[in-house]
């Protein structure tokens, strides 16, 4: 029986978590991959290219635009930042699960074109908790903090269009679950190819 | 947040292990109810009316057929067998996880009556171990495991109307995957009533 890979897109507002818990339940899972993504941010110090992301510039990511080559892309700070198709499409094919977090604008674009995807909506735990978490990045004003929290309110709402759902109360729980939701999509029957069934006795 | 129960229908060919694997499930998720059926077969030695089974008398199994309140029933051995619609809907009701083991006949007219139930087919891990299993139970003659054999080959066909498969290799991998099918379950959008989202910062 051949299993065929599929792509999990781990979602939700800014400040849940989606970063952690990826990089929290990549280690878990042998055949679980990755998806680097494009930017056109320059590299940070120790950021290797093709693995934490594909550094391009700003000519590359426009004929990629222009090509269809992103499952999804956007603007953050002055650069943009893409999911390549390619490379999910080439894991998929060898039957890897793929996994990236994008935030919702992101994966809305992807269930366009991926609508097999799994999708997966990250709750903090509270408004609160979610501010206190996005006050201890330190990288934003008491403004942005307000807005990027009227925003998430409004985001919520988007849960209805996922498939699962995942409360960030404990790194060690979201991660369990995050686990459960790949393993029982592996074992899902219309992701499976049983010309090969494992009936010798014939 | 309020989740639901559901049904989960554990089959596959006769000695795919299936009762094994439900007894080793049952008591690690805390919130899985047994399905206790009904039958008219007399109890055993140690066998408790109301936890291994309901034991009717024919008079009342005929009564509960005729009012429909099994989700499936059939005859073995002289005996009769049921899933009593009530106890599975009652349980629900409270929001647990209700597990039962049927064959695929069984799991066939339960999903006529609940089709949103989590269907789970269990393979044998081949032919000539499910005749191993079979002649070890020593309960039937060898006439009797030829025809079970040519009987789980025609029903394997019947995995693609299953939401999920788990090879029986080793117990205890079997084991870890319907836990974790249960858990994602437990985690999917569409189970949960979100009228109370954990949102205190409005």
């Amino acid at each position: 029986m051949k299993r065929r890979g599929f792509l999990v897109v781990l979602s939700g507002p800014s400040g849940a978590g989606k970063n952690t818990l990826l990089n929290a339940v990549l280690p878990r899972i042998p055949d679980l991959k990755y998806s680097v993504s494009a930017t056109t941010r320059p590299p940070r110090p120790g950021e290797r290219d093709g693995v934490d992301y594909f550094f391009l510039d700003d000519a590359a990511f426009d004929a990629m635009i222009a090509r269809d080559e992103f499952l999804e892309w956007a603007e953050f700070a002055g650069y943009r930042y893409g999911t390549p198709r390619r490379f999910v499409e080439e894991c998929l094919a060898q039957g890897y699960v793929v996994i990236t977090d994008v935030d919702i604008q992101g994966a809305r674009q992807i269930k366009e074109k991926m609508p097999d995807g799994v999708f997966v909506f990250l709750l903090p735990p509270s408004m609160e908790e979610l501010q206190r978490r996005l006050e201890s990045r330190g990288t934003e004003s008491a403004e942005a903090i307000s807005r990027r929290l009227k925003i998430a309110l409004e985001e919520v709402a988007a849960i209805v269009d996922y498939d699962y759902w995942i409360l960030n109360n404990h790194l060690e729980e979201a991660c369990e679950q995050l686990v459960s939701i790949i393993r029982a999509e592996r074992a899902r029957v219309c992701r499976t190819d049983f010309s090969t069934l494992p009936l010798k006795g014939e």
